[in-house]
């Protein structure tokens, strides 16, 4: 999905949410244990009940691999389902891959070719040869953590670097290895202070804003302080909706939750 | 594994040698892709001729990944395989995740609880509560990125952090997560020169050493600055023992690379 289309599509939704599919099999709502491919059908019956109030999805890796093969096949047909299903949609593997050169390719190859997302997330430890990789994809996005909405964030990333903070240097190098065309950047929706600063680095790329919802982040202040002419913010909630009800009316919760989150994003988008 | 048995084991081998199992299909020798599962194959027998000369394996996750649900089919047998006929090889999922805690959980599920790795290469970027779940498995270990052996490490480990680099920091930081007997370091053989300094900061804590071989770093020089009084090194070779030959003679080839490269560690050993 090119930038231009992502921007039609909030235009249209007046939404920018991204909805995580997470599924943590023990939080599961009963019921869907019968089904033959449990996961699968929880994040199908959310899709369908989410999918006019959002304009992206983001399943995390790591709650696919904690079931091992069978969590594999519920992820490529996740991949699948959104491919078919939701077009429209910007899809994104919550992965936070990167190794060297000849690693990162087969993840890229893995997830943005084989799996068909839009775009991964990456860490940017490794530096430029270990994203590169993912950017040479065509039609593909890059989505580099800088400011994460974890406690952990503080340990390195707002280290000082000379006069600034890592997690700015990382947006400062980073932005030449790309464009606002095929890199976002991950910011906290717990930083939200911060995103007038990262603005100034990078006034036109798209933020990826996970914490909103059960990490606490204000939706408000997100919009704040991070919004730019095209609104320039995918924000993520993942357990707030996929885990508003555990009973057989889950999903249906789930489309409230995601209603109520656009209709404040419209409300914002003024 | 704990520490003292990997000693042990180093010591009785004369070898601190690891042997990554990254499979990569087009490389694969063609007369193993009529087998039913021609990576387990390969890394089967692989397996099978390296295993007296070295004390401990690597696959790289991505290689897996790019093979989607068949490829995790392969790394769960390799798994099952290391840990029934190696139970006394350390062995390492190269995977170098790393997320918010809730999310790291569920790696640490997936590598080191079902699949049964003893221990997981982890990135440092999200800090410690990315890292502590890990961590908090019994018997198992995190092997943090600190100076890796690609070019892209000079982009962000090394920049300056007030008097420090900022894998210095890493391994300041980090060292109080954990303790030597459940944390090593990834440290690039390309970076042979900076081992000395990372001993002041980490003297007893074991170091992963990838880039010897197809990379280019020098074995020598890695135990000239890197080698403590337990050894304290598990030296990685992937490519060139792996790919040592493309014909059906593939395994002998690699039996005898891994020992050239454990003679040579004999010999280091001294």
């Amino acid at each position: 999905m090119t930038r231009s289309e992502l921007i039609s599509q909030i235009r249209k939704k007046k939404s920018f949410l991204c909805v995580g599919l997470d599924p943590d099999i023990e939080k599961l709502p009963r019921h869907l244990l019968k089904e033959e491919d449990p996961v699968f059908a929880f994040n199908k019956q959310l899709i369908d009940a989410t999918k006019d109030y959002c304009v992206a999805y983001k399943p995390n890796t790591a709650f696919y691999e904690a079931l091992g093969v069978s969590g594999w096949v519920s992820l490529q047909k996740t991949a699948q389902y959104l491919r078919e299903q939701c077009p429209h949609h910007f899809s994104i593997a919550d992965a936070k891959r990167g190794d060297i050169g000849n690693t990162s390719a087969r993840y890229a190859e893995a997830f943005l070719k084989n799996l068909d997302f839009d775009s991964i997330t990456v860490a940017p430890y490794m530096g430029e040869d270990s994203v590169v990789p993912f950017l040479s994809v065509p039609d593909k996005w890059v989505i580099l953590l800088a400011l994460t909405s974890n406690k952990g964030a503080g340990d390195f990333q707002t280290l000082p670097v000379g006069e600034k903070s890592l997690f700015t240097r990382v947006l400062e190098t980073s932005r030449r290895w790309g464009t606002p065309e095929n890199m976002m950047y991950v910011v906290g929706a717990t930083q939200a202070v911060m995103l007038s600063e990262i603005r100034k680095v990078v006034p036109d790329h798209f933020l990826l804003v996970p914490g909103v919802g059960a990490q606490g982040g204000s939706l408000e202040e997100v919009v704040k302080h991070g919004m730019n002419k095209d609104c320039g913010l995918l924000v993520n909630a993942s357990r707030s909706i996929i885990y508003a009800s555990s009973g057989t009316d889950f999903a249906l919760k789930a489309g409230e939750e995601a209603r109520k989150m656009q209709q404040e994003m419209e409300s914002l988008l003024g």
